[in-house]
């Protein structure tokens, strides 16, 4: 039990689109990310998908829409809705999905999480 | 489904310990709240209680230890543990919890949480 400093997590890694979990909430994974080009579509059949931007921007495609998010600013993807999270440069996040769930939707294709 | 900035939603109220929702991630309020001054001490049996620092500086009080958590800092405070919220001045925090979690631990005396 103890104060976790994001930026200093942050500062741990390098790699994009690699989630790092720093702290557990209930059944979920809070995790940290560094975002940089395109994420595939995809979406989450059992779960709302959090996202909190820490530093840098963002764009949450939708399938229909596209929606910028700002450092400071949270989108939340509800459970079902394809999605593609894409920065033209670096831009780090606060993560939160329930434990367990695959990073793209899809098991087969889903990058462990290791915990810094 | 749009993106939340934070610091906007904060500016729509000024009271103290009164969290206000802005989002749903799964079955949780995602809030948004000012600290200033002390909270009591109190405990969630059921859930573990989610604290992101946005701005200022707070302390997490715990029966045997302070813990500072600043601006970019998380805290969570596991279920079941007793601990008590401070901020010598104004702190804005991002607060996550289960929907109908009473803010004190105690229905009979928790603020009610409006939507913004």
């Amino acid at each position: 039990m103890k104060t976790i400093n994001l930026a200093s997590k942050l500062a741990q890694f390098s790699t994009h689109w690699d989630p790092h979990v720093v702290a557990d909430y209930n059944d979920n994974d809070v995790m940290v990310v560094k975002f940089q080009g395109e994420f595939p579509f995809h979406l989450h059949e059992d779960t709302d998908d959090f996202f909190l931007v820490l530093e840098g921007e963002m764009v949450m495609d939708l399938e229909d829409a596209q929606h910028p998010v700002g450092a400071g600013e949270l989108f939340i993807v509800p459970r079902g809705v394809t999605h593609r999270p894409r920065a033209a440069a670096e831009c780090k996040v606060l993560l939160i999905e329930p434990k367990g769930v695959p990073n793209t939707g899809n098991p087969a294709t889903a990058a462990p999480k290791p915990r810094i």
